[in-house]
């Protein structure tokens, strides 16, 4: 039995327990930004998620994509990943999580979310914020908000926007690799 | 240092092992197509995927949602992630693999291989085929295949379709479980 493996940095969670508590929407995208910016000053890609299930964090991830090699390591994908991790099989039966992203996903993270369970989504920071400073966000559907919320997940856009523009703006200013990029 | 773990199976590279030469397209997704059929056989989903870097296998996958209790499992993204850890750091530079999926990939699969650096797609079952058994493939941009061809891959569709299909179907007819269904 062999194993694939993400090891996720210790830093990550040590956030989260220093952290005051999350009671809001937007406490939990503070947290969610905060994230983004600490892992930038560690190397990693700009980007942060957290997943709560009613009102209890759940788990929270960062971009990994550098320090994993694993193009799939977005930091929703860890995050989403955790929060299944932590909920066993149970995971399947797709539990009401809502997923806060510090930047709205790629095309690779619209989709996983939707089958990770995902009800609600809460995104700080736009598509066309990370393509100004370089990333590629994808092919997503058109109307791709619409998309999701025509499947029952309601999407909450530009909450703490400026925070995590600046966050993204920060990475490119340190010369950070835009890995993304086709 | 926490991580994420996927187990992979052991069968999956003995049934690699013990198949023959894959010196073409339909070599591949025959192999690709049997351990589709094989997981069915211990239970899990019908999806298998193979990930092949200019004329050697690197890597193997199939659906390991239901073991994994991990959404993100489907086939396409265990073998980009077995292809991605065997390459090490320069999967980062996106080589040119070629994924064969037993079936056309879902809404979250299509965007991870984009960024995964693959640069052709083979599918052997479509869209339709799966979404015909009660799969739901999810929300793909209108016109994926163009959109896939406009980023520099292109996609051969319908190769060694029927034998996928049957495979589709003798899930269903086993009782399998439809965990993608919303």
């Amino acid at each position: 039995m062999a194993s694939l493996v993400i090891e996720l940095p210790a830093w990550v969670d040590e956030v989260v327990s220093s952290s005051g508590p999350t009671p809001d929407d937007e406490a939990r995208m503070a947290l969610t930004v905060r994230l983004s910016e600490e892992n930038v000053a560690r190397g990693g890609g700009p980007f942060g998620a957290t997943v709560f299930f009613e009102e209890r964090l759940l788990a929270a991830g960062v971009n990994l994509v550098l320090t994993s090699g694993l193009s799939i390591a977005h930091a929703e994908i860890i995050a989403l990943m955790r929060a299944q991790a932590a909920l066993g099989r149970a995971a399947l039966a797709r539990p009401s999580l809502t997923l806060f992203a510090s930047t709205e996903p790629c095309c690779q993270c619209f989709g996983a979310l939707i089958w990770a369970g995902v009800r609600r989504l809460v995104c700080a920071a736009t598509t066309a914020d990370a393509e100004a400073v370089g990333f590629d966000e994808g092919p997503k559907p058109e109307a791709w908000v619409t998309v999701l919320e025509r499947r029952g997940i309601p999407v909450q856009r530009e909450l703490l926007r400026s925070q995590a523009q600046r966050v993204l703006r920060s990475y490119v200013e340190r010369g950070g690799v835009i890995y993304g990029k086709a």
